[in-house]
């Protein structure tokens, strides 16, 4: 792997370099002949390392290569077609994955609920369920709670916000999924351990990333319980994710979870993001749009200083999804004080100039998502 | 058919009886053999009648036996799996169809638009559409606007308020659909004509009800283009909604709309409600919820005399979907004065007893939907 | 209805008129303001005349308006979407549903077993097990038996031959289906009670029809275990298949299955199938390709005798489906004798001419479905 | 990578080691940031080289990590859920991908062709097509004819026999599709060009492998026509398939394509198999099933043979998917001639031995498939 020169690439955990653990990883695991499919050793040697990680034997894990897979399986193996899937109205599954929960659900709804900073509220999640006519067969049958954490807004769940989010859903019968992309920078953030924002809080499914971290693209699908284990896999299968060579997103997945690795690069870029968030809101004209709780930074900010940002070809989302003049910035395991300096110059230099910005509102409405 | 009492039964249009006509022309139709599914006469006589009716030639015809068939078989020839159907949030094909355009669509998905009194707002399905990433393999992609008329809350879209709408959908490529489960009573009300109110305002497919006004269950998918005709044929048989003895819909659909049925008992059914209306305004401690423009009438009254209501055995559908104290009353073909009467009578005596009465907010946007 | 001429319509049972205790049954039940769905008295009282017609009180049904919607409903209730249902190669749900039961069961194979005039071979549905790889991710996985009584060939199952089928189907953790749509006939043939050709037989769910009886179109998915009720409660509505007046469905399937009108229709029909089949078989040139035992006869016959048939207007199903020179003539409940002696008449006058034919070869080989 | 020792693993490629080209190729292809998704560098490569070895412009190209979902993808973006699939009974979609074309079809059926030796007959093609209902709503419609080149019994189609089956399919209206899992073994062994054995023969869409060529995962859909191009972007995404971190399938796929590796290596395992299958041939009591003509060998064995190479610890297919005592011997770009010697030496020694071996009949009928 090349040198990282000091360059300004913001726009997505996957864009920057595959960290050299892995590269290590997927040479060692090709050590001459193995088996086909997960019957090799290296698909049990990372279903070890998992119990580890999560600190528990009632778990089962299936990888896939990529985070829509991972989210739409498990939610097909939770929901009926007849069932709806709650979860945050800016989630990643209702607005980056182009209805694959709906193709693996044969049809289930996503229903978005509100909650400020990309995080659910409990008014929300509640008020549905009671709305829910349960039964009632002219009505879609809410089935199961997908929260996301690090949320899309780039806040965390605490394990006891986790925890009273999924009782909730529990007592109202549905099953419970986490969409992990970013599960170790949540922990990082949080100093909680992966069993206490997963099955200790209620998780049934966590839908567990690498790639985000610095991996090839491996990705893991971990029950709690066995009861989904039959759907998971004929789901895999069936949706073409059960790789014939499953000893390269083994061997991914063992490098991750042991040895901390998954903490250093959580950490590394929690830490990277903060200093860019931190620098930022020293900036006249800069606004944060949500707490800096991970890797990623929301700001607003006008828009000589986005052109200045673009001009010197600096990578971020400009108008982050749906949010005109709501920018994202990520960082990773790659990113160098260096590169996020620079960034923090870049802005300063254009502050001061023309301040117009017109600021896209409160953050945590579906208003913002019909009507920003 | 037995004579009616005096009774209340504002329920459902689908409770009142079926007009003596259906039931004469299915015995009319039960004339010795036929041919079995629409290669009889009957079908082809509902086609002509519908033609004439829609005064266009360019027009195929589908029967099927209920409201949500019909819908879901439409919408599922228009969208792609990958496709989203913009639709008011509380429209019937939301709230009350358990997911079959879904199913019918093989997971498109259901976006849901603002506007108040049913009604889609044009800010917000243009909103909608500048928001969508046309083209982008993440995003489902909007495929079809679906209004009803009238609408969820009894109101009437103009001619001119659908081609506003239907113009800014095609714009954007999409198609255009119409849910007709009381297209008369809206025709009746706005005194236009069934053309004006479907191809001469940019509807692609309307489904026709007869069902609600009066019929034994008979549904009919007019597509005003031939490019849906393929879809519809085999996802008709696909759903088993082709009917082996298709000739008893064509026979009831022909009598429908030909010789003004279709007119005269939504006619019947809009003075009723408005009958009602009218009377139930001047009570103390009633609040219209919409405007009453068709054979439905949307209340909000006092505790008392809901309950009061209800000791007398009077039918009607309490808390109206999501909507606590928002109270619906139709009315039919087969709704006589004395029904309504009676139902004034009960609420004017129950009146200036104790009128508290939680209001339910403005009923034109999303987060009543998400908390009431 | 007009009284009956004494023509040759032997195309389908749909044809035929329906009979006048169905006429009477709905026009008895449009008696005044009913409970829309099924929370009329008529639902109740169907489901209680199905009791004692099926001798159990375990008895769930479900009523929709054709056979497919019944067959795929009740496929789709009992096969994951990675199952398979294991038929005759022959069946209707194989050649004339157009993949209705993959729709409803979101993508389940059917999987087409051998067996000579329409029955499944126990040594095709044993072997098929045998080979199944139960448990193995890349495999389908056989979830159901389904059975056609009446077989598309006109025979007839006896309880022990369902009881030996259903047996092995039980044994290797299947569901079982059996296809009623002219199970009438084959009780009739057999004089074998509707619970001993069902559940005391070992089937799951019966699809029982009264369309092809003589109905306006009524049919009945009954379940004798509770297991799949959800599923078969919600797919019917997803499907778009709860009829809001559901009373004209009720109404028609009481009237069928008490006072012994099914039996007497299906007698009535039977004994003109035999009429025709002993008929038939005296006469030079002509082959019957199954045996007759229940209201559908099979033959080979000259062209010359075709052309004659159909010369006179005589409607009967040519090169039956993917048999050419095949051809099925079907009775009903209103196939009078002289119906059946004027084909017989036509049929020996062509009889004597040039007798060439190309004989069909056997009919129970899936050979033939590939290459007839 | 470990040095190889001389062992008999012939089970499937997938169990030999990864090619040390591929190794070096995602090393090249982790050189900093790039971007993620298509846009970056290696997406591009790749589609240029395909078109270099394809020989036209007229070429799009879509990556995904499995075979399955290659398949899968190209054959739903081909079928209308009510169409039909045209394949080998024995074909890769039909035994060992759990429904995965029923699942992105949405409920196409694959219909199985008869054909000795894994080719499909130009009789048993012309007749299906010849008996489908074509515009007949009951039946499903055939859309797709799905080639395997190599075939499932290790065989090649010539480009005359593939140009005879895809005109027939064309002129049929329906789309034509291979599955070129082991495309380059065909070409190797034909001296033919890949674009003979593709758009020159009439196939609209070719599913390419490189796993069982050496790679650590990477297939790409290769489509001659735009027309499907919407759909299969779409699907891709929709069905999870869509890789962040696309470059690491580009730089396989470019590895693979360019600079002949694709060819070195299919001829190394084709040689390999040639030397076991003639060695075969020469041993008392070993039945060659089917002319090897790849990679794959076919035989049917004594017992006492089988028994003696499972001791040794040689992979293989035993008991070949549903042909029992016909078993599978597959070759790799690893095999080395002492593996292949050994095993020949453990045949020889365990034959004069009792030599009692039930031959599995012809292996190219339906009846094999249901009744071996």
């Amino acid at each position: 792997m090349a040198k990282m020169p000091a360059i300004m690439d913001f726009g997505s955990e996957n864009t920057s370099p595959v960290h050299p653990a892995f590269e290590h990883a997927i040479v060692a695991a090709n050590d001459g002949y193995a088996t086909n499919f997960e019957a090799e050793q290296w698909t049990e040697r990372a279903l070890r390392a998992l119990r580890d990680f999560f600190e528990t034997k009632e778990l089962s894990a299936f990888t896939v290569a990529t985070g829509t897979a991972a989210n739409a399986i498990a939610l097909g193996a939770m929901a009926p077609p007849y069932g709806a899937i709650l979860c945050h109205w800016d989630a990643h599954i209702v607005t980056d994955e182009c209805g694959a929960p709906e193709m693996y659900s044969f049809g289930a709804r996503l229903i978005q609920l509100a909650g400020e900073h990309g995080r659910i509220s409990p008014e929300s999640l509640s008020s549905q369920l009671r709305e829910a006519r349960f039964g009632v067969v002219h009505a879609v049958q809410p089935s199961v709670l997908s929260l996301t954490n690090l949320t899309e807004a780039g806040t965390a769940y605490t394990p006891d916000e986790i925890a009273a989010l999924t009782r909730v859903a529990h007592d109202a019968g549905l099953g419970t999924h986490l969409d992990g992309a970013r599960f170790a920078n949540a922990a990082a953030f949080l100093d909680a351990s992966p069993a206490e924002l997963s099955w200790k809080s209620g998780v049934d499914i966590v839908t567990l990333g690498t790639t985000k971290s610095g991996s090839f693209g491996a990705e893991t699908i971990v029950a709690f319980t066995p009861k989904y284990d039959t759907a998971l896999a004929f789901l895999r299968k069936r949706g073409g994710h059960f790789a014939p060579k499953s000893r390269f997103l083994g061997a991914q997945i063992e490098t991750y979870v042991q040895d901390g690795l998954w903490l250093e690069n959580a950490r590394h870029a929690n830490r990277a993001a903060r200093r860019m968030s931190e620098g930022l809101a020293q900036i006249d004209g800069v606004t944060l749009m949500h707490p800096t709780e991970g890797n990623e930074v929301f700001v607003a900010m006008p828009d000589t200083m986005v052109d200045a940002l673009a001009a010197t070809g600096c990578k971020f989302q400009r108008d982050w999804r749906l949010h005109p003049r709501h920018h994202r910035f990520v960082t990773s395991w790659a990113t160098a004080d260096e590169d996020v300096d620079r960034l923090l110059d870049v802005c300063r230099s254009a502050s001061g100039a023309d301040l117009r910005v017109t600021p896209c509102g409160g953050a945590g409405n579906p208003d913002d998502f019909a009507n920003p």
